[in-house]
C-alpha cells in the first residue's frame, strides 16, 4: 500500500493532486446512525482555506467538499462515504519554471528519483493541498466523537512563544484572530511578526498545540500502536513538521522521576498531569496535550540557486501564492489528524473485552 | 488488530509477558536469502539486557534467544521467523505488594480498566522487557539491510547535554562506556550523575539521538506514511518515550525559510542537511538524524502515596531491581526500530514504478 | 475496516450506492510509469453496463469514468488513482415499494439489521452496481499486468453447459455474442434459454470460467495468502456468487492421487494440469483456470409474499428493471477481480528475495 | 507482509516449518476475560495429529502445544497469546531422497524458483503440520465463539457421496469413528476404500461438509469482505483444497430465482435455506454451511518419473508415513478456520453502529 490511508476500522484513504481534476477521499468504517451536520464539516474546510485572511497564500480556492455516497436521509448508512473537493483555480503556468528544476526542501528531486518523474504542478501530491480532504475526514471524526472536545491553537511562531499553560487560555477565542492564538496579546504579536516575515519574501516557522479533552479511560492499544505513538505518527504525516512530544515532552527529560510522577487522587484522576493524559500507551482519562513543530515553508520569494535535472545549477526566483507561516491553517489539520486517530481507536476499544 | 504488529511488509509480532514463561515474536516477509550470523543477533540483545553495568537495573536476566523456523542450512528461508526468549530468573512475589494497588505514570490502573484485570507481575506486557523481541527483529533487520549504518547514543541524562554535532563524534566510542554516549568526558559525567540519582532511590530521564547513514534516495512513502512519520510512531511505542524530532526539529520552527533550506549540490546532496535526510516523507540520501525523549523512569526507590483498586489511599514503597535511568539500555532498542522500519520501507520501495 | 477495500500493495478502495450521487474507488500503490489507455478502461466498462443486449436488463446507464488524480502526461504517477462514476439515471421511485419490506434472498433484511436502516433505493450498497468501480480498478491492473491474459467466459446457464476443454475454444469470439460463451452453437441455445426465461418474468443462474495464461512463476504466498485462496475470495466477493473451484475442483475429488498429479516435462512445466497453475499456493507458470457459480438473481418479476419491518406478512410485486441472467455481464467483474489479485502478488512477489 | 497472518481483530500469526525446531503462533486481538479450557485446546490438537487411526499416517507427533503468554489466572488477558509446539519426532533424513528433485504436485517447484532455495525437510512451511497452528488458534477462537457451534464433518470419500441433507444427521457421532462421518454406515464404506486405496500405495480426495449454527444476524461486511468470501479464502487456504461453494452452491446455478430464493417466516427466518446462512455476505442467522473441496494427496508410495533441479529427468520412488486421504484429519482444521473467522467477525461487528 501506498501510504494514503490512515486509521484501522475508522479508515480514510485520500487522493488529488494540487493542480488535477479534484481531491478527495473515501472514509471506510464510519458506524452507521450519526447524524450529520455538513454545514459544520465545510466549516472546517473553511478554516483550512487559502485567503481566508491577509498573514496567509492568497490563492482563491472555495474547497467546496461534495458527498457522494455513505449519507442517506442525513444519517451515515454504515458504507464507506467518497467525497471530493473540486480544482476551480489552477494555474498550472505558475509552475513551469520549476518544472525541470528541484527546489530546495521540496519533495521535487526525492519524487523524480522515487518514481521516474512527476506531476510538477504545484508539488502534485506532496501539496499542502492533499490536508483538506484530512479536514474533511477530521470533522466527520469528531461527530462520531462527539463528548471528546479537540481544540489546538497556535503557541510559537518563529521566536515567540506562549508560555501561558492551556488550563488558563480560553479556546473560545481561538477563532478570534487570524494567527488561531487564544492569548489575543500574543496573537497581535506574532500576526505583526508574520507581515513583517512576509514583507521580506521570506517565511517563519512555528508550533501548534492541541488539547484533547473528556477522552474516556481505555483508549489506545499496547506495545506498537500506543495512542500517543499513532498521534505522533498522525502529526508528522502533516507537511512541514519537524518534531512531536507530548505530556512533559523534551522538557520532562531533565526531572527526576520523584518529580514527574503523577500521583493518583482516589477517584483515579491524577493530581498533575506530566503523562499527557496516556499511561503505557493508553488514555486515563486526563487530558492529552502535544505540541507539533512545523518548519518555515521552504518556498521563498526571492532568488536562489539550486539545481536542475541534470545535475546543472540554475538561478530561479520563487513565485506564486504562498503561506508565509503555515501554522494558522494547520490548526484545523492537526485536530483533523487528532480526531481520526481518536475515532479510530474509539472503535478498536470496543473489542477489548469479552 | 491489538497493536502487537509492526511494519506492512518486514513486519514483526510480538508476545510476552515480563513474569510469564517465555517473550518472542515473529518475522514476516524477512526476504529470503540472508545470511544470518545468530551471534551478532545475540550480541544486540546483550546491549539491551539488565546487569550489564553498575548504573542499569542489577536483575540478572540471560535473555538468550532461541530461533524455531525461518532458518535453513544458515540462511532465511522466506518463510516467518518464530524465535522465543524464555524468562528464567522471574520473581514474581517481587510485585505481590502492587498486586491491588496503582503505581504512579505506571500503566497499572489504565490496564485494569480497560481488560477488567491485569497479569501485574512486573508490569506484565506493559513491561519495557517486551521491548528483547523488538531487539531480535531489529537484529535481523540489520543484517538484511546491510550496507545502511544505524547507530543511536545518549545525548542527555537529566540536564547533562552533548552538543557536539554528531558528524564530530567518533561513533566507535558508542559502545566503550555504560551510558552509550560517544563522548567520553560528558560519558563520565552523565554515569557520575545516574549514580547519583541511584542512591537516592530516584531516576532521571535522557535523549537518545539515532543516526542513519548510506540511506538510498527513495525510501518513504507520501502523504500518512512519510518516512519519519513511521520512524516517530516506532520511537514513540518504545517505553517512557514522551517525544520525537529529527532535522532541525523544534529548534527550526525559529527559522526563517531562507536560513532553513537546504541548498542542492550538482550530484543531489545538500550543503547543509536541516531536512533530517527526508524531504517530502522520502528520504534523499543525506544522514537520517532525530532525537528521542525519555522521561524518568516510574518506579523509584521511595515511600509513596497512591490509591488501591477500591479507590483506597494507600501508602508503598517502591522495591525491586530498578534502572535509575533507561537511556543506556535504550540504544539498542531505537536502533532495533529504526532498523526494522528502514527495512519495511526497503521492501516497500521496490513496487514503485512499473 | 468495514471491507470496502482489496489488495495490500496494489488496493482498490470502492465508495457508493446504486442511486446516490456517484459510484468510485480510489486505487492506492499502483507502480508509476504505466502508460494508460483510458479508452481501454472505458470499454471495460462499457463490456459490464445495463441495456448492452436484449438478454441484460434494460435500465440506461452511461457509466462514464472520470479520473480524478494520479495520471499526468498519460501515465500513472505512483500516487492514487481517485475515480468516480456519476449516477445518471436512477430511477428512485421504482423502489418506494421495498422501502419497508424485505425482498426474499437480498440483503435488504441483514443491513437494516446491522446497521439500524439502509438506504433501500436499488438495494443501497449491496447492488452489484459497485461492480464497476471494480471494473474501473482491474482495467487499470490489466494494463500494469500486461503481458498476463486473462480471459473469463459463460460456460455454463442454467442446465445449459459448455463441456469443450478451455484449450479448444477460442477466446476472440468471446465477445461476438450477447451471453459471452466463445462455442457460437452454444451461446445460441444460452441466449434462447435466457430470454424465455425472461419471457417468464423469472431468472436463472449461470457458470463464469476464467483462464489466466502467461503467468510467471513465483506468485502467491504460501500458508494463508495462497494465490488460489485470494482469487477465491475474490470471485465470492462478487454479487450473487455460490462456489469456486480452480483446476481440477470437485471432480478432483473422486481422482487418485496416482492420476491426479501432474508429471514434469524437463522445462519445469507440466505434462497435465490438474493442479489449475498453482502449487502449494504459489504459481507455478502453467493456466490458471477456476469456475465461479452464479445463483439465479433474486429479483423476480412475479408477485410474492414476503414481510415487512415489522414482522407484517405482505405480498408485492417484483418490478424494475433487472437482469434475467447475471453471468453475460459478470464476465468483466470475474476478469477485474483475477486482474487486482495478480497485480496485488505481482508486486508482492518483488519482496520475497534479498 | 508474506501471508502467515490471518484475521484483522481477532488475528493469528504462525511461524514453523515441518521438521524446525518448533511450530507455533501469535493470537494477537483476542478478548479480555475468556475462562480457557485449555485440556480442550489440547483435545482438538489431538483430533488433527497423526497417528490417531489405521487410516491416517502413521507419524508419532505428540503435538503438545505449550501456551507462552497472554493467559494469566485461567483467563485471557487481551494481550498476545504467543504458543508453541515442539517438534520431537522428525527424521530428516527421510526426505533427502527428495532434496534434488521436485515431487510431483508438490510445492517443491515453486519454493525454489520463489525464493532461491528451499528447507526440503517434510515440505518445510508447505506441509500441512504448519495446520496445527491454525487448530490452536482456532480452538481459542471456538472458545471466545462459545453460544456458536461449528461441525464438520467428512460428506465425501473419492466417489462415495453422503447425500443426507445435514438437517437429518447426529453430529455426536462424528467422533466415533475414524473416518470422522456421522452416518455410520457411510463412514465404514469411507474407511474400507481409504484402506484399499493404501494398500495400493495411492490417495484418495473427499469432501468436508461445515455447518455453523447459532449465528446471529450481523456478521459480515458488505463488497469485498463478504462473510461467505473470507470463509472461502479460509477454506481455500489450507493444504490441498481445490474447491468451495455454499448454501445452494454449484447445484444452485441450475436453479431459477422463483425456485431459490428463500421466503421469510414472521419472525425473519425463512422458510428455506438455500442462501446458505448468508445474504449480501452478512449472516442472516440461519445455519451456514458449506462444502470444501479436497484433492488427493500427492505423495503415492509408488515409483514415478519426473525432473531434478538441473532439468534431467529422474526416477524416484515415494516413501515416508503418509495420509491415504487427508479428509478425516482435516475436519478439525476446516472447524477451526471457521471459528477463526466468525471470532474476527464477531469483533468488527461491533463497529458498525454508533
Amino acid at each position: 500500500m501506498a501510504g494514503n490511508s490512515f486509521g484501522q476500522l475508522f479508515r480514510v484513504t485520500t487522493f488529488g493532486e494540487s493542480h488535477g481534476k479534484a481531491l478527495g477521499g473515501i472514509i471506510d468504517g464510519c458506524p452507521a446512525g450519526i447524524e450529520l451536520d455538513l454545514e459544520q464539516i465545510q466549516l472546517e474546510l473553511d478554516r483550512r482555506k487559502p485567503g481566508q485572511s491577509s498573514i496567509v497564500t492568497q490563492r482563491k480556492e472555495p474547497d467546496t467538499v461534495e458527498i457522494y455516497s455513505g449519507v442517506f436521509e442525513g444519517k451515515t448508512t454504515g458504507t464507506p462515504i467518497g467525497f471530493a473537493i473540486h480544482n476551480t483555480n489552477q494555474k498550472s503556468n505558475d509552475y513551469s519554471h520549476i518544472k525541470d528544476s528541484y527546489r530546495p526542501s521540496h519533495a521535487d528531486y526525492v519524487y523524480d528519483k522515487k518514481y521516474g518523474f512527476r506531476d510538477y504542478r504545484g508539488g502534485g501530491r506532496s501539496s499542502a493541498r492533499e490536508t483538506a480532504s484530512r479536514v474533511v475526514a477530521g470533522g466527520i471524526a469528531k461527530q462520531f466523537l462527539k463528548d471528546i472536545q479537540i481544540n489546538a491553537f497556535v503557541s510559537q511562531v518563529g521566536g515567540i512563544t506562549l508560555e501561558t499553560p492551556y488550563q488558563e487560555l480560553d479556546f473560545s477565542k481561538i477563532e478570534s484572530n487570524a494567527v488561531r492564538c487564544p492569548d489575543l496579546d500574543m496573537a497581535q504579536k506574532m500576526e505583526d511578526y508574520i507581515k513583517s516575515i512576509k514583507k521580506e519574501g521570506d517565511t517563519i516557522g512555528g508550533v501548534v498545540t492541541c488539547v484533547i479533552q473528556n477522552v474516556p479511560v481505555g483508549l489506545g492499544e499496547p506495545v506498537f500502536d500506543k495512542l500517543h505513538a499513532k498521534l505522533g505518527e498522525a502529526m508528522l504525516s502533516i507537511n512541514a513538521v519537524k518534531g512531536f512530544e507530548y505530556g512533559s515532552g523534551f522538557a520532562g527529560v531533565a526531572m527526576k522521576g520523584s518529580e514527574h510522577n503523577d500521583a493518583y487522587n482516589e477517584d483515579g484522576t491524577t493530581k498533575t498531569n506530566r503523562s499527557g493524559g496516556v499511561q503505557g500507551g493508553i488514555s486515563n482519562g486526563m487530558d492529552i496535550y502535544f505540541k507539533v513543530a512545523f518548519k518555515p515553508v521552504a518556498t521563498v520569494l526571492q532568488s536562489y540557486e539550486t539545481i536542475n535535472k541534470d545535475g546543472e545549477k540554475v538561478t530561479t526566483q520563487g513565485k506564486g501564492r504562498h503561506d508565509p507561516c503555515v501554522v494558522p491553517r494547520a490548526v484545523p489539520i492537526v485536530e483533523a489528524m487528532a480526531a481520526l486517530v481518536l475515532a479510530d481507536y474509539s472503535l478498536l476499544a470496543r473489542t477489548n473485552k469479552i
